[in-house]
């Protein structure tokens, strides 16, 4: 199943840089573990903002919600989840 | 530059079937020629609503107006546009 | 897979009361069908409203998509859709 | 009766790990007992989030307002309700 | 137990003005008969709006349903509804 | 003049419990005393909620703020004041 | 007391441009009456809007309710009502 | 003064084509004029939308509402009007 | 110009209740500086909240912003400015 | 390409005075060498905010990014991105 979910980022005010940056080098090993194995199939920076939109693949709601909620950085994240389907009007590729 | 496009759609009540399946049709043709030349990179259908995420390629925002302005459906889309940039932590494909 | 569909509809003013009541009809037949082979789990009406929570298993957004969509009243309803999980505080029943 | 509770949970930035590792534990035992003698029907995690869907059985708003108060994770907790009905089209189970 | 309804009436433009004023009529009786049995304990108007704020007493979910559902104005309400309970502040009357 | 006043109470993360407490006992003493002299008519606990709907009768909106602005927990509720009048489909009571 | 009454007003499509004419010279008379009695204490356009601000002095929501429900444009009017106090650093004029 | 001034322009359902295209003709013209004599000093179009951003010029609130309720399609345009200063970082030109 | 402008006062969890109460003090003698003059010609207290409304003349934009970026209070302002016109039914005083 | 870039800075309560007139002095500094070179071709103050509009030309959403995040006060500043076109109506200048 693919889901778009869109992710907004904002950082404490009063975090430690430090460990913020830590935060930062370990999401970017995370997601990209994901990437690479195929299951976060698409991730796009939002123009202008500490955001992205991400099409992630996952077996069931319970895969996609580990994924999610073991990025480092998910305390200081607002998810938007959105359930897609494919579209009748998509080509085959 | 890459947009997400979030469209939904409404069929005005009391719209003539005939001419909404004939619209149907259209977009169909329409937005399949512009996935088959590659700038509508994705369509993705949201589960249980009238509505679509697409990724579209556009070199400007005018050429991006011009396809969705082109739609036949056009009128009866509620449209919201988001400029995506490269992620950094994005994996090369 | 799981999904809370929280649905509300309305009745466009101007619309015959006789198609309305034909609509109603099928609808109650096709939600029967689903709640009886086990898909629609749960069917709660909003007190006060034209309107349902509903609890929907489906084998994926596609099979939920078309149960919904085809829904009699499917043009009539505003659907919100929640991709559920297990609860890791749930108990075993 | 019947409610709909959607909890959405938020850790306030600052709060000790130990003192939320505690509550959590707390919140579990919590819900379970509720759980246990009939009165917390179900409880969805909402995928993606630190949220949940609950359906909740309660003789009165009082006792809903017992309950639900009573959460070791309250303080932290934004709550919506929604009282919910027999649906007439639901089927008997 | 008690509710509080928030009712706000809207005519459709195009509707028929005598048809209009004899669901004011009924509207009218139907509220009062609720109100002298003692269920719907207040009614106050909104100052400046086609609405009011009602405390309704009601067995269950589904006896408010009933009630709401059944007034002759209900395809025109839009709801809110808020269910109440004692207040530990109040004072014994 | 009556008046509806939703009241939603929000404890600051950080504030001493102590020093809640009290302002706690206080309020409860201030809100009794309005409500014994037939100013404050009537106060309802949200359900689930720490929040309020309360029915006030005051000569004046000068009068309505003196009673609102004087609440220990004023600085800590956001208020929502509406204007009620007589309903034209009330029944004397 | 005072209100200010924000009002935006909406010409529904498909209204007669006759009636609508004439209800605008109606609501003219009407607001001017309530102007030179010095009820309805001032009245601003606001920019670019088919809108005003109103300030409107009144004994009671009652007197209010009747002066606002009375406009002939009234069914096309989205209302907002504030109650106005005397402001504590406002200078005597 | 300079205002920005966002509007966003709907056709309603049912409206003709030709009256519409009629509309759209003097509403060309109508901007020009206004551009030609610098009062209008920027007009963009936003990608993807019947919609456009401007910048106006003018000497008063009321010289910026007789150009807007001028315009030919003001009855179907919904107005967001921002008012703009010289900012202090902004360099000469 | 006039201007209509809305203002909530926040004070923040934690701010010094000394330096408040200076920031009050020194906000009453600026804001009566401006309405002795005549630029801030209203001055309301919005019922039961820390908020207002003003009525205040400026030449410009740049004016108006002079005024309410040095009020001392201005930090812990959320302002809303709406520009307002001569109303057309207004009568002359 | 054109881009609207809407900005709303926020000082964070508890932020060191210097440390926060710094960032303006670096903020001025930064977006006058981008309006120089002709990037950053129009910046209005929002009258009563401490906002912005900013009319942004980047050749892509990358290069828009790269300019937003890079803005001194970018953690505290929360930013709306809209993609311009030229208006068909626009007169050539």
């Amino acid at each position: 199943m693919m889901f778009m979910v869109q992710m907004q980022v904002t950082k404490p005010f009063g975090m430690d840089d430090d460990v913020w940056s830590s935060l930062l080098e370990k999401e970017r090993a995370y997601s990209q573990a994901y990437q690479q194995d195929g299951t976060w199939q698409h991730l796009w920076r939002v123009a202008g903002k500490f955001a992205n939109v991400s099409i992630i693949e996952a077996d069931s709601a319970e895969a996609l919600h580990e994924i999610l909620t073991g990025l480092p950085l998910f305390p200081f994240i607002e998810m938007e989840i959105t359930a897609l389907c494919q579209h009748p009007n998509a080509i085959a590729r």
